[in-house]
C-alpha cells in the first residue's frame, strides 16, 4: 500500500528497545521533560480548538488519537493521558447537552523496527482507552481517510526519513567526508539536510491532512533551535564525530565507515518550520510556542555517563545498522563517554535556559 | 479499563515467537490447512450476509476487520486477505450504485505476550490495508463500541483463559494428580474444563456483541471434535503426560510440578458450541459447517520430529511459564519426540479424514 500512496523509501533507526541499562524506556528523561513543558499548552489547545460537536455529530462516540513516533514508552503514555483528560474535560459540558461520554481508541505509531513488544508490556494497567499499535513510517499513509481526531507527535519529526542522498554519494561538494553532521559553515551539506527535511515534512503533512477528521487537531512538538546558534545537540554530535575520526586514525574502524556515516537528524529553526507548513498549505497553524527548559540545574548536574547513556538509548539503532558489530558499537560509546567528560565546549556546564523546540497546534485548512 | 468491563483475570501462553527453528511462524502448517478449508466458506458468508449498505450508509468508507488470536503470522495474513478480497468483490456491485471503494483497516489481536515485533516485520509488502495490532485477551473488551465490521477468529477459542480453578486447588475430586488434561473418564475434571470453556465463550461473545457494528459479521473457526471420540490432539497430549510422569519418576522434575501442570485447552463438541452460543443469545448462527482434513496423506507422512516441532511452536510459552528452566523444557521435548516415535496409538499412521473443527458464521441478534 505504501508505494501507491507515493511514499518515499525510508530507513529506520529504532530507539534502544527492552527495559535494560541502555534502553530508551529507562533513558528518556529529557524527552519526558519536553512532555511536561507541553502538557498545559496541549490541554488548552484541546479545550479551545477541538470541535467536539462536529466530531461527535453522528451516532459514533469514539475519539481516535494517534501518537506518531511513540518509541517504547513511557513518555507516550503520559502524553496520551493528558490528551484524553483534556478531551474528557471538554466533553463534560457537551454531556450536559445530551452527548454521551466518548470512548477512546489510541494508536501508538513508530517504525516497524520499534520494540512494540516492550511498549505493549508497559501499557498502564488502569488505562482509560483501547490501545493499538500501528507500524510504519509517518512520512507515508498510516490510517484510513478521516479516521483520526487528534494527532500528536513529540520530538520525532527531526528524524529524517534518510540521510540526504547528496551527502553519501561521494559527489563533491556535498559529500560529507570526515564529518557525521552538518554545520552552518558547510553550506552544501546544510542545504542537503534542509531540503530533505522539507521533503519529509511535506510528505508528513500531506498524509496527515487526509487522515485527520475535519474538526480535529494536530499538535506537533518539533526539536528546533534558533538560527545560527550553536545548540547543545550539535555539540553532542560533534563530540561523537571527533570520537569516530580518532578511532579511524587509530585503525579501530575504517575512514570509509566514518565518511559514509551521517546522523539523519535535522534541527530546523522555528521560523523555517512555520514557512514550510504555510507553503504546504494543508494545515493552518492556530497556535505556536517556543519551548524552553532550564539545563544545568545545580541539583541535577548531568555527567558524562548520564548523557552518554541517554544518547545511546536514542542512537543505538542507527549505530548498530551502520557499524554492525556489537563490540565496535560498545567501544564507540566507551570512547564517547570519555570524550564527553573532557570536553570544554560542554553546553550544560552552568545553569541556563535552552530552547527545546517549538510546539505547533494545527487544524486542516478548508479545501 | 479491563476490570471495569468485568473481564476475568487470565493467563497468557504465547506461541513461540521469532522466525527460528521452533517458531510458530515456521511451524503452523496445520493451522494453514485449516485456513485453506475455511477460505471459501468465509468468502461465501461475506458475499451473502455482510450488509454493506448498512455498513457504508454514512459518509465513512472504512471497513474495519479484526483477527482475534492472530499469533505471529503468516496464517493471519492469508485469512485477512481472503476477507478483504471477498468484501471488495461484494462492494463492486455497490460501486455501480455510486458507493466509493472502501478502505480497510485490519486489527491483529493476541495476548500482550505475543511476538508482535515479528508479526509487524512479516506484514506483506503489497498489503491492501492499514495494519494495526491490539494487545490483550479476547475474553475481555478490546475495541470501542460498534467499531468492527468483520470479526474473525481461527483456531484460538479452544485456549481457555486459565486452567480451571478446581483442577489445581488440590481439592479432590477434581484435582488432576498425575495428569495434564481431562478425559471423558474423569467426570469432575472434564466438567471443570467444560465449565471454564462456557465462562470464557460467554465473556468472548458479550464483548464482541458490543464491538461489532450492526450489519457486520463474525466468523469463528473452533477446534471441536465429535463427542466421546478419541481425537488426535488428545493422543498427543496424553503422550506428553506420560513423558512428564516418566521424567518425574526419574527425578528429573518433581511430581508436584507434574501434578500442578495442566493444558488449558478445551475441545468442545460442535453441538456444545451451538448450545452455548444460543444460550448466550447475543448472536444468531447464520451458517455452520464441520471441517475435515485428510490426515496421514501418503505423500506427506508426518513423523515424530515434525509433530514434536509443531507442538512445541504452540506449547512453548505454556511450558516455559510452568517449568521455567530452558534446559528442562528442552529435555521435555527431546523425550516427547522419542515417545511420539514409539507410540502405537498414533492417530495419523494411516490416511483418514479427521474432523478439524467447526466454522460458525454469526450476526448480532437485534436487541
Amino acid at each position: 500500500m505504501e508505494s501507491e500512496n507515493g511514499t518515499q523509501s525510508c530507513e529506520t533507526f529504532p530507539m534502544y528497545g527492552g527495559q535494560g541499562q541502555y534502553s530508551y524506556a529507562q533513558n528518556s528523561n529529557h524527552q519526558r521533560k519536553v512532555a511536561d513543558v507541553t502538557k498545559h499548552i496541549i490541554r488548552d489547545a484541546i479545550l479551545e480548538m477541538l470541535d467536539l460537536e462536529t466530531l461527535l455529530h453522528d451516532s459514533s462516540d469514539i475519539i481516535r488519537i494517534a501518537d506518531l513516533g511513540c518509541s517504547v514508552g513511557p513518555n507516550t503514555f503520559f502524553i496520551v493521558e493528558n490528551i484524553i483528560d483534556s478531551v474528557n474535560l471538554k466533553s463534560q459540558s457537551h454531556q450536559e447537552h445530551g452527548f454521551d461520554s466518548p470512548e477512546f481508541q489510541v494508536f501508538f505509531n513508530d517504525h516497524v523496527g520499534n520494540d512494540f513488544n516492550t511498549l505493549f508490556k508497559s501499557l498502564p494497567m488502569n488505562k482509560q482507552y483501547y490501545a493499538a499499535a500501528v507500524p510504519g513510517s509517518f512520512h507515508g499513509r498510516l490510517f484510513p481517510e478521516s479516521s483520526i481526531h487528534v494527532f500528536n507527535s513529540t520530538y520525532a519529526l527531526h528524524w529524517l526519513s534518510r540521510v540526504p542522498k547528496d551527502i553519501v554519494d561521494k559527489n563533491p561538494p556535498a559529500y560529507n567526508k570526515g564529518k557525521i553532521y552538518y554545520t552552518n559553515e558547510e553550506k552544501e551539506v546544510a542545504e542537503a539536510y534542509s531540503a530533505q527535511f522539507e521533503r519529509d515534512l511535506e510528505s508528513f503533512l500531506n498524509s496527515r491532512s487526509l487522515e485527520l477528521v475535519p474538526g480535529g487537531i494536530m499538535t506537533l512538538t518539533i526539536f528546533c533551535v534558533p538560527p545560527d546558534s550553536k545548540n547543545g545537540f550539535e555539540v553532542l554530535v560533534n563530540v561523537m564525530g571527533d570520537v569516530l575520526v580518532d578511532m579511524a586514525n587509530k585503525g579501530l574502524i575504517s575512514h570509509e565507515m566514518v565518511d559514509s556515516f551521517n546522523i539523519p537528524i535535522y534541527t530546523p529553526a522555528s521560523e523555517e518550520v512555520r514557512v514550510l507548513i504555510e507553503k504546504n498549505g494543508k494545515f493552518k497553524i492556530e497556535k505556536s510556542e517556543l519551548l524552553f527548559r532550564l539545563f544545568g540545574d545545580l541539583n541535577q548536574q548531568p555527567n558524562a555517563q548520564t548523557i552518554c547513556t541517554q544518547m545511546r538509548a536514542v542512537w543505538e539503532g542507527l549505530f548498530k545498522k551502520h557499524f554492525e558489530q556489537d563490540d565496535v558499537v560498545d567501544e564507540i560509546f566507551i570512547q564517547y563517554e570519555k570524550k564527553l567528560a573532557e570536553t570544554t565546549l560542554f553546553p550544560f556546564s552552568k545553569p541556563s535556559y535552552k530552547q527545546l523546540g517549538g510546539l505547533y497546534v494545527m487544524r486542516r485548512t478548508l479545501v
